[in-house]
């Protein structure tokens, strides 16, 4: 670790050498392992679906935690499209954020007992009344439930929950690392909202802080960036999606380009906050120029030394901008009607992903 | 605002001045107090059951936030069994924290759409499935479904939700203020967990703070102690309780002694964290000697100047532990046949809001 005036570095070694696993983390990967090894003989393409928000507990007995916004909507949605799409889906999300399929009712006031009706049993006075579905919600819930339950049929949903940033740093090289037996076939959708900041174990308090001192001080350590030694040493042949969430739109396509150049991974997703729901940029690479027969490159250029990422040479990247109508205030979000982002997001990284494995 | 070098103090006064109201005050309090008229009329109590953790924005664009731990099962819990007692509830709460009925079937793997199965019908092949429920899961359904609708049938259930601290406290003091023409009848039960810090807006930055450098150092300041106008002067007839929840068990009863001192409420609940489903202690002031008939005395008994809380004199308060038998692991959360702490705290309270009432 190098400590400078602004904080400690922990390289990604560091961190896991001295951050302590979840305790349920051999338990899990056995588990992730079983499903990939189903999905490897089946032939399936496997994503790996991040979703959510990470905390950052500030005691270890905890009360108080630093979270980063994030209902999971974008992957959980996501995960719905890539089973759709005949992927096998790893969802590997925060605790209580939302899932493929159940996120049509889940978040609103009460939705489940609302769609709920109580009759009378139909043979008079003996039975007990029975519970049906109200009549207006039928074909909207028939069309969600036999997805699931075709799904659940199929085996292709595998569910790994995370609430730190601990738990979700250590699954994230556990998974990849098993994940990378798949090779090419193996994508990665990195959708989680994660800290970028964690408080070192050694550091935090056991108890609750107290608050007569007057004011809270919390001074945190930057997260090691896990993207690089994912893309070098833990699955050296996935296909990598990052995303970048930032409020200031400007911020986007620089941001995206730096990690592009910094960890050499495919794919970065830029969103805006207050326009995700109906505008990305998918910012990668321009696809290096076709090779002589017989000669071999490195799947992950290096840039040259002199090489400025926040002033790329012109060519260097491409960006591809999906948009789709914003959709009316008055619809709700409940109907299965409306056109998600979504669709569109896993369509073009299907295809991607598709032209990544064949060029294998 | 006195500003000291471990922070600046806000009073109750100058955090209304100075912190901006949320957007839909005006209209969420126009609900409550149409609400509260129709409970009067009726000649219900009302009890304002608060629930979940406050979240602290980083970001004026909120992408960070500090929160506090709480899913919210004491506060949904404890809302049924006072709206079993008769009480009419104002069920306050954090946003997607759990709500009373619905929490029988949320925070677990998709358990609605476990719940529901689909059934070719009856009639042969031109009309659609139809969707039931499994048959083991319909006696606890029908039993959680039977009081949910009647409570809404008979509208004792109003519920506002809360994000932020800021939320909380605004929402907390116009729905204070509307409870006291009820006087007597208005019980709190102030279960959220509410940050003891806040980020003043004047000092949070616009968009996300950026991690390029290296750490992340946030200095906040103390949420003002509300309880203390909340008893003197916005609702001075309510029975206010409120909770300390603490890792350290030793703390629990010496700082629910310096709570009751310092706001002078009814009655403090302190839960240890890691026991708090099956042993919390109430503390309370002794009640008074019985007066000479025509004497009158304040409600809210000032202490001498030279009164130390931490070391009260013995006989100033009383503790009352409630226990229940520790359920075993084995047993389901869901079923419905379990015994809920919530089920004795309502009842002493109850209890105790009667005396309060009969005492006017």
């Amino acid at each position: 670790m190098s400590t400078t005036e602004t904080g400690t570095f922990f390289s990604a070694e560091e961190y896991f050498a001295t951050q302590p696993p979840p305790a349920d983390l051999e338990h899990d990967i056995q588990g992730v392992r079983d499903f990939i090894a189903r999905q490897a003989k089946a032939g399936r393409n496997v994503v790996l679906v991040t979703s959510g928000g990470t905390t950052v507990p500030l005691e270890l007995n905890v009360v108080r935690f630093l979270d980063n916004f994030s209902a999971g909507t974008r992957g959980a949605t996501s995960a719905e499209y890539f089973l759709q799409a005949g992927y096998a889906v790893i969802f590997m999300h925060r605790q209580f954020s939302l899932q493929p399929f159940s996120r049509h009712y889940s978040h609103s006031t009460n939705p489940f007992l609302d769609f709920l009706e109580i009759e009378p049993s139909r043979d008079g006075t003996t039975s007990p009344p029975e519970i049906c579905v109200a009549h207006e919600k039928r074909a909207d819930l028939l069309q969600v439930l036999t997805a699931y339950k075709s799904v659940h049929a199929a085996g292709t949903l595998h569910t790994i929950t995370f609430v730190t940033v601990d738990d979700y740093l250590w699954l994230l090289r556990a998974i990849s690392k098993e994940l990378a037996v798949i090779g090419r076939k193996a994508l990665y959708y990195l959708a989680a909202a994660v800290s970028d900041f964690f408080l070192p174990r050694q550091k935090m308090s056991i108890h609750k802080i107290q608050s007569g001192k007057g004011s809270l001080h919390i001074e945190m350590d930057q997260v090691p960036k896990i993207l690089k030694p994912m893309v070098d040493e833990w699955t050296p042949d996935g296909f990598i999606v990052s995303f970048k969430l930032e409020t200031d739109g400007d911020l986007l396509i620089p941001k995206a380009r730096v990690a592009l150049e910094r960890y050499g991974h495919q794919v970065v997703i830029g969103n805006d906050l207050h326009r995700r729901k109906f505008e990305v940029v998918f910012v990668s690479r321009k696809p290096l120029p076709p090779l002589p027969p017989g000669v071999k490159v490195e799947a992950t250029p290096t840039p040259a030394a002199d090489y400025d990422p926040e002033n790329p040479p012109p060519d260097t990247f491409v960006e591809t901008w999906l948009r789709i109508p914003i959709p009316p205030p008055s619809v709700p979000h409940t109907t299965n009607q409306i056109k998600e982002i979504e669709e569109d997001i896993v369509a073009e990284l299907v295809r991607r992903h598709t032209q990544w494995m064949e060029k294998a």
